[in-house]
């Protein structure tokens, strides 16, 4: 009995994940428009994710995992106090925290950007002076994904404005001329069995991903520092399950930009383009399970995520044309559409990187009404 | 809305596929220890496959299948009579009765081992007598599936013997001299496209499904002929999904054995094998959406059954052992274990079958309890 706080895709692709397994899940999610639910026999509905709504639902469970990572920390450890089994735990968990996580692996050596904790603007401008001026980038240190809450701030009025909206410490870096953004998904078992996933190369656009390449187009010292960077990270953050470690590329070297303790979008290909998907190995992870082969299936793959377009129509009306492109995969999430929500993804394998964007290209184009 | 009819493992496989898709599954199963409800939200018990337990359900689908075929034809008359779309059609489902299926097969033309419809010893010892005498094959027309009601006679007392347990017509066959055995699944849409899956060889034992391996080792000369009379049994049932044609090579020839009109056994292995699986082209044809690409992601595979050990063990206690083969896949399909009774599959592919079969036996091996 694996329970899953969370209601969202991730937990829906876990569930797909859990039945040819024959794992029994259990959801806890909110009475939003969510996702998992509509494929969850065992789901209960929660008020809201808080220690009075979770902690009979997490008791009656073997071990509880997670959709996202934004539970709050007092409910996690409530959870734990109470001999609740969190898979990742919640010191793991506490990596969401963005003053944790730069704090932490910055202590341990690992290489990332430069930064600095600041409350007030005259930290905020001391740390621009030391990195050569503004801008620089604020960041709230929770609750900020898909790009939401980084901020490039050009002055310490800017800055001054991004602390009152946050209304307490704030993440301050230095603004990298990134050449490119990577992702490694590690994938670690309670006895310690680790396994990862090959690095994809990650397109952002406004700060949420849009595009997901495999391999990463890049020589083999770079995918090899890159992964010792990620077994690196995942060796600080000892969660049980996947961690996304995602890094930027700066001048030949990588940096840690984020760590994420659950499935995450940079390995929604790993469906169709691995032998083992990254939610059977989170499951498995989780379960105390042998991990599953990580090796891809295919010599190229390529990902995009499908958001709703600016004219707010839904592109599951549009499926059947998608479906018409030969060796595109679509992933629909069952979420009510709204521009620029994800509602889904198109997976394609191929014999090249080129083909495989063609092919998913032409399946997003359709979905998303630009198509032919 | 896509409703289906039985709540075995095919539904359960076909609601895997249903959730990428975003397709909403409505499901009717009897009240019996099934397979699929444990991971179908929306699930009707009923009592029984009648025209009172699925009229009502029925009618809010916007078109149903099946998980079996075994419903009566007069239930399946009813709700075509009240404007359900049925989709195989109930013509198309009366194929799975042998004696209506050998019938019209031969009179089109399509080679099918000698045979006579009985209702009396003697016609049976007419029929021995005009192949070369005893032993001859006698089969229920419906009910028989994992070689249920297949019964091999010696003389007239035992096929006398037989018609009393059916109490009406058998089908009486040839006894043949089967080199081996071979399916091929074929997908057709409402709008008449259709696509096969490559051939597969299938291997049985006491007629329960045991092996498949795709490609089927055979020349191209025969793989071509299995596949020119599957599309030419396709076009005579007239079935929209996945129609699973079996054949016995005899002689360097195809006969066809038996057609079933849903996806079927011999195509688990599509699942890892081919870019879309039997699961989803069955949904896609049912939803009338564009029919995907059948062609194998990898040189080989092979599907091994997992049926429960005869000493009543429960292969799921022993899934640890399976996962920690390299390359195993395996599905459980959620059953009450008893000896013999199928209860999930492993699917390996490799560079050849031989390499793919060593996987897939290894994983069996693990969950039936003779493994290392």
């Amino acid at each position: 009995m694996v329970g899953i706080i969370g209601g969202g895709q991730l937990a829906r692709m876990t569930a797909e994940a859990a039945s040819p397994l024959g794992v029994h899940l259990r959801l806890a999610a909110t009475t939003g428009d969510e996702s998992a639910p509509a494929v969850v026999v065992d789901t209960t509905r929660v008020p809201a994710l808080d220690t009075p709504s979770l902690m009979g639902f997490a008791a009656s469970c073997d071990v509880v995992t997670f959709d996202h990572e934004l539970v709050d920390p007092g409910v996690l450890g409530d959870l734990e106090a109470a001999g609740v089994v969190l898979a990742p735990s919640a010191s793991a968990l506490a990596f969401s925290d963005k003053a944790h996580q730069r704090t932490h692996l910055a202590a341990a050596g690992l290489p990332v950007p430069r930064f600095v904790l600041a409350s007030d603007t005259g930290a905020v401008e001391a740390f621009a002076a030391s990195v050569g001026g503004f801008p620089v980038v604020c960041k709230p240190p929770r609750g900020g994904y898909d790009g939401r809450g980084v901020h490039v701030v050009d002055d310490a009025a800017a800055a001054g404005a991004v602390l009152e909206g946050v209304g307490g410490t704030v993440v301050v870096e230095e603004l990298l001329a990134i050449d490119t953004e990577l992702a490694v998904l590690v994938v670690t078992r309670p006895g310690g069995q680790r396994v990862t996933y090959p690095v994809v190369q990650t397109v952002q656009v406004d700060g949420i991903c849009h595009q997901v390449t495999a391999p990463a187009p890049i020589d083999e010292a770079l995918a090899g520092e890159a992964e010792r960077v990620a077994l690196a990270v995942a060796s600080e953050v000892n969660a049980v399950g996947v961690l996304a470690v995602e890094l930027f590329v700066v001048g030949g070297r990588v940096l840690v930009n984020e760590v994420a303790p659950r499935p995450h979008n940079s390995g929604h290909l790993t469906i169709e383009a691995s032998v083992t998907s990254q939610f059977e190995n989170h499951l498995r992870a989780v379960c105390d399970l042998p991990l599953g082969e990580t090796r891809p299936v295919a010599p190229a793959a390529v990902m995009l995520n499908v958001l709703g377009p600016a004219d707010g129509s839904d592109p599951a009306t549009r499926v059947h044309r998608a479906l018409a492109v030969p060796g595109a995969h679509v992933h629909l999430y069952g979420k009510a559409a709204a521009p620029g929500r994800k509602l889904g993804h198109v997976t394609a394998t191929g014999p090249d990187p080129d083909h495989a964007l063609a092919t998913a290209r032409a399946a997003l184009a359709a979905l998303v009404g630009t198509g032919a």
